[in-house]
């Protein structure tokens, strides 16, 4: 199962939340971020720093019609998984259970600002997903999502990179592994 | 057990990712975030203009000094944990089942910017966890973090606000309590 996040309303002055988003998207195991109908390179180079270093295979398009991406996405057999403080909680009902079972490739849609209503839409989201009904952070909803989803699968992989850390409980301890 | 976020390092220009660091302490369940060795007006106004309408008692602190904070916290009898990529994994270890057999209120502590080396120290941080061993962002680890100390019994509630949220699959439905 691809996991791709789809990040919509990106603006200049998102630059950190995006790139967190990023950051966070790839730790927890998604295949890559789209920041759509925008482009910044500030949040490229930062991805592109890290994937260097620390390994990995995270991809990022910018750029691309959000319209377009996802109904591509849909005609290849793919879901599409809408994090929203509105939609289904994923403690109070089985809607996680629901996209596991699916077995298909996921696109997250996550928003910068407030989305268009037709994001809540079936043709646009096959899943309204609340990680919690209360405002706070698409970085924090990435992050419980990929979590649950991959159940403990997918975080601690360590990506081949230049470099590793060695867990301590008082250290920083990073090795070179070339 | 009472939790509280201590955040290191704010500056002007992490406005916006202290913002979500802030709303996802509150909604993940923590009682409080303190911003240490510096103030943010905006910061405060964001979690505030929430609370008023989403409820809960969450409570923000400003410019004490980090120091003074973690020795007093400390000498009530609360555990700090330091939240960063160096840390013992919480996969790869027992580190989250000693911190729950603890019992103790517990200080959250997460960095803006590379942190004084100090941080990885017994006399401030009594654990150094990470949520996974590669770069991501203090907003997703706060969440994962506190997604699994409360095993999934706080973020859900739903404090008294003036308004709530009803869970949809494709509505946005949110309904006054007053």
């Amino acid at each position: 199962m691809k996991v791709i996040i789809l990040r919509w309303g990106h603006r200049h002055r998102d630059i950190r939340v995006t790139s967190h988003v990023a950051l966070t998207a790839r730790a927890f195991g998604a295949s890559g971020l789209v920041i759509a109908d925008s482009e910044d390179k500030t949040v490229e180079r930062t991805i592109k720093r890290v994937i260097d270093k620390w390994g990995g295979n995270f991809k990022i398009e910018m750029g691309v019609s959000w319209r377009n991406y996802i109904k591509s996405w849909k005609d290849k057999g793919g879901i599409t998984v809408h994090l929203t403080m509105y939609g289904e909680n994923i403690k109070s009902s089985d809607v996680m259970q629901r996209i596991k079972f699916s077995k298909k490739n996921i696109l997250v849609l996550v928003g910068s600002q407030k989305v268009p209503s037709e994001f809540y839409h079936s043709d646009v989201s096959d899943f309204n997903v609340a990680i919690g009904n209360q405002p706070h952070s698409e970085v924090a909803a990435i992050a419980v999502f990929l979590d649950r989803l991959f159940e403990d699968d997918k975080f601690s992989d360590t990506p081949k990179g230049k470099f590793k850390i060695l867990p301590s409980d008082r250290k920083k301890i990073v090795i070179s592994t070339e």
